[in-house]
């Protein structure tokens, strides 16, 4: 019954014809493999944010996603409870809620991979003080074969450890700055203390958490084009900041060398307005 | 090594001052019963926009996380390839990435829930040409029991299906307007059409997908305050919108009686400032 609903008709001819007008490109793009790394204490919008905007765009652009984690299965986003400096005391985090995402790959087992993606989130804290290195050698060997790797939020300390951000620009969340920033996590970097996101060549990395919409808006607007993301931004009702030098956030929390300058507002308007 | 630098214990210091300050909140607070719902094809960041803010919540508020769905374990957020109306040549979304998530529970065995949260997606579609009503005999059936129901983006459709929205006023995702909205969903329904959420006592409806995350910062506001929430809005870097009628998105998608008036602009701030 509902079926013939003029509104129902409505709304399915909008979706379809939004769809047909982009069924070209399915057919016409070659497949992209993206593989995101996934670890136990991995920061939910890290991850979901831009993968919002990747699964969305799937539609129009033929992709593969590999879930790339130690072990196959679900993956744990409730921080280790062990992320503190052991001078201190341990912070309980063992009654936080945390959904688990289910990891398709190990970083043994990951097919070829176009783009590398990398969350923040307080497990790679634990991770460092359990002296792990496993995801900076995954990233460290498939570094030369991807074409872009892109990090979101504290993800930029296993670039940095990886050694991959060397004579690069980055930047990273602006509370973890002090942390991610430590000479002991890697030499040779030029770390951008306002930036929303930062790109330098193959490598992007955001500022934290929800700064990695904005980062991949703008690279999804350098893979695809604005006029079909646009679209997409619209149907999902995100304002995306498009300007990489907003960042309030560095004055927040007081980054040396941040803009203090510029306005900590952004008009957000309509992707395309 | 790393565990001695002053960069990290600088960082440490901070996150065990921020914990601390709140700590008492942890003992005080009583256990929150949080139920998502997941079905194939939700929207990812319908449930990981707000689940973003209530996880870290969580650490200064005891909550319970339960994920349900028809069946417990995985659920794919891939919209299944038959959403569209029959009379209209089939889409095919089998080609698009969509990680899954685990469900912990069913409809069947859910645990008793204050806060209900219902995301939207292509799947609800689906389900509803399936003629699939056990998403609303769940939500009618808890609707009297929880303290709270929030809907994002389309998931306002499952309320208005289940009868829960009756007498009140909710909105909903603008590009999909005239489907949620078409009378056969619910009657005496007071649609919003220009609102990025509603609040109408202990049900709260969001705007398209983005919103859920400005839906979910006003609704914690209400539970616990703004202070230390605002602390967490600036540790993700996310500047929420916080006036409930900006909704540039309805006059993109030409709602009718969406309010033109207003600039398609809004200055997002760091919370708190």
């Amino acid at each position: 019954m509902l079926l013939s609903s003029p509104h129902q008709a409505s709304f399915v001819s909008t979706l379809l014809l939004f769809f047909s007008a982009c069924s070209i490109a399915i057919n016409t793009n070659r497949t992209i493999s993206i593989g995101y790394i996934l670890y136990p204490g991995f920061e939910l919008l890290d991850v979901y944010g831009p993968l919002e905007l990747l699964s969305s765009a799937s539609y129009l652009h033929n992709m593969t996603l590999s879930l790339i984690s130690f072990t196959t299965g679900p993956v744990a986003s409730r921080p280790p409870g062990h992320l503190m400096d052991p001078s201190m005391p341990p912070v309980d985090t063992s009654h936080m809620i945390g959904p688990t995402t289910v990891a398709t790959h190990t970083f043994e087992n990951a097919p070829p991979l176009d783009i590398i993606m990398v969350p923040g989130g307080m497990g790679n804290v634990a991770l460092e003080q359990e002296n792990n290195t496993v995801m900076e050698t995954f990233i460290a060997r498939r570094f030369d074969h991807a074409s872009y790797v892109l990090s979101v939020c504290t993800g930029t300390v296993t670039l940095a450890r990886a050694g991959v951000l060397s004579g690069r620009r980055a930047t990273t969340n602006k509370w973890a700055w002090s942390w991610v920033t430590d000479p002991a996590h890697g030499k040779n970097i030029t770390w951008v203390p306002s930036a929303r996101w930062v790109e330098d060549g193959k490598v992007w990395t955001s500022s934290g958490v929800a700064a990695g919409l904005d980062m991949m808006y703008a690279f999804l607007k350098h893979l695809f084009g604005a006029e079909e993301l646009d679209s997409l931004l619209n149907q999902i009702e995100y304002a995306p900041h498009v300007d990489p030098h907003w960042d309030p956030f560095s004055v927040v929390h007081n980054v040396p060398g941040a803009d203090r300058n510029r306005s900590l507002a952004d008009c957000v308007v309509p992707a395309g307005h």
